[in-house]
């Protein structure tokens, strides 16, 4: 498979990018490489300076970039030849088989949105992120930031990609999915998250174990994938990163507290899109963007499109929503 | 003062409730008592059986209990003798100046809405719980599960409750008001914060400082007080509660991850009624009572009913809400 990286999005770029991409090398399935978009020269320098061998990479150079202050959806419009566009212009040719950017998030969805576009059927693609169980696994939280305003129907396709996802990832083959509410009993949450459990309580697409309180999050006893709106997610996310940094200030040293840094993962898969894209953060490191590529290449084995696609078969949209 | 307790409605009762009591009496501020509503046979049991003398406390003698399993409105008003319902009769007759109860907490807010009410203009009381700050001091967070479903008016006034409520208990003088969200620009957020942000914005007030991410809520830098709906608040609390548990279950002993630990305050008060109410877990160990009771005390002396008829008489409603 090829794994398409943009090495000119991130606040270090592109070192950390090529960076990460010689890291990740040793640990590449056989018969997986990495195009890498970007200023050649500049990719060249790196690995020169690094003493690794550029013709290790597919490089394909562009002569622009788009950064985190450029206007997501005019940014990538208007800058034809950066390194994300000609990135997301290769994933919707089929020339590579994912693309990871630690780019500007919102110039990355519109970049969806103008090539590979949303899966049929899917209202809103969502993006996921690991969350460590104590035990050592890892869970599944959705969405974490892309949908701040959801309606229950959001809810339950985040449902249907988590448990997916799980399934092809995570090696997961019944995943346990929870809505997150706060209280357990069906009667119990906001009026979305209400109306959510009483559409995946009726459900067949996936293992519904009903609500699942915060405090249950990292036991892994109910479930496997975790279902929020996008604001809620963000906040949980954003508040689990910020305990392994107090973790890490004190001293603290645990495998769990460790599993909750971001860079073990490195970016956030988009779910529900054409094609695998995982976005990574801005100041991703290269350990961040070795792991990113690592995450994306187990994105593209989750073959998740036919996946979506076969449920989608089976049922009309009116079925999944109802 | 005077400060009233249920020692009737946990999962222990009488006996950690009492014993809660016993450990606090050396703590009280001078000239403060404790008044205990139950049945007096047990609770004057459990003073015997742990050698203390039961005349430290004025004893209200009842009846009936209303646990955890009673419907809350209809258990307010069946149970006429319950400890809860004398305990909320004696705050609304004035004979006690706070009352706290490790109980049902629908059935705790039906006493509420029965007897003492919440203040005029407010339009929907809250509860809040202190966060520790890296650095050792408490932040305020609010509202942590009464509304799940909230209008920017309610998170507006959330945030006079939280300001009010953090001058009178937590000594801060202009304490630095925030709005929990998923981005630090007013453009952020879902359709609620971004409502509130342009609310708070405009206000005269409090001392609003903008929107704050989940991240920088335990490093203090930014606010001392969070505003946010109940459900978020909720997923919040119980996330770091849950943290600590994990924090202890691998031997991880800081200041910072103790202080998670929701028996260092006990309780929640319930801001923007008409008297100090403070809400406790049902399992409540004699230590959480032991300091939901020193938090009663708090609330007691941060005069709320005072401070916000003051900002009430200053301002019509149509004022605060817009």
């Amino acid at each position: 498979m090829k794994i398409g990286l943009d090495t000119m999005g991130g606040d270090f770029a592109p070192k950390n990018e090529v960076l990460g991409a010689i890291a990740v090398l040793p640990e590449l399935q056989k018969g997986s490489e990495i195009v890498l978009f970007g200023d050649e020269e500049q990719i060249r320098a790196v690995c020169r300076d690094n003493g690794a061998d550029a013709a290790q990479f597919q490089i394909v150079h562009t002569t622009e970039v788009i950064d985190m202050n450029d206007h997501p959806a005019k940014a990538f419009l208007h800058k034809p030849d950066s390194s994300m566009a000609a990135g997301f212009k290769a994933l919707s040719a089929g020339m590579i088989d994912g693309f990871a950017g630690p780019g500007n998030t919102g110039a990355m969805m519109a970049g969806i949105m103008y090539t590979i576009k949303p899966i049929t059927g899917i209202l809103r693609p969502c993006i996921s992120c690991c969350y460590p169980i104590i035990d050592g696994k890892w869970g599944l939280l959705l969405d974490v930031g892309l949908n701040a305003d959801c309606k229950p129907e959001n809810l339950y396709q985040n449902a249907i990609l988590g448990s997916l996802y799980a399934k092809g990832a995570l090696n997961e083959e019944n995943p346990r999915v929870a809505l997150l509410n706060i209280g357990e009993e069906a009667s119990k949450g906001n009026l979305l998250t209400k109306a959510a459990h009483d559409m995946m309580s009726r459900t067949k697409h996936f293992n519904f174990v009903g609500n699942i309180e915060s405090n249950e999050m990292f036991t892994g006893k109910k479930a496997d994938v975790i279902v929020c709106d996008g604001f809620v997610g963000n906040i949980v996310l954003k508040m689990a990163e910020s305990f392994y940094r107090i973790a890490t200030r004190q001293g603290l040293n645990t495998d769990f507290f460790n599993m909750l840094d971001y860079e073990y993962h490195g970016g956030t898969p988009v779910l529900g899109v054409n094609a695998p894209v995982i976005i990574g953060h801005g100041r991703s490191s290269p350990k961040a963007i070795k792991n990113m590529i690592l995450t994306t290449e187990k994105t593209i084995g989750a073959k998740m499109v036919d996946r979506v696609n076969n449920i989608f078969k089976e049922a009309t949209l009116r079925d999944i929503e109802s």
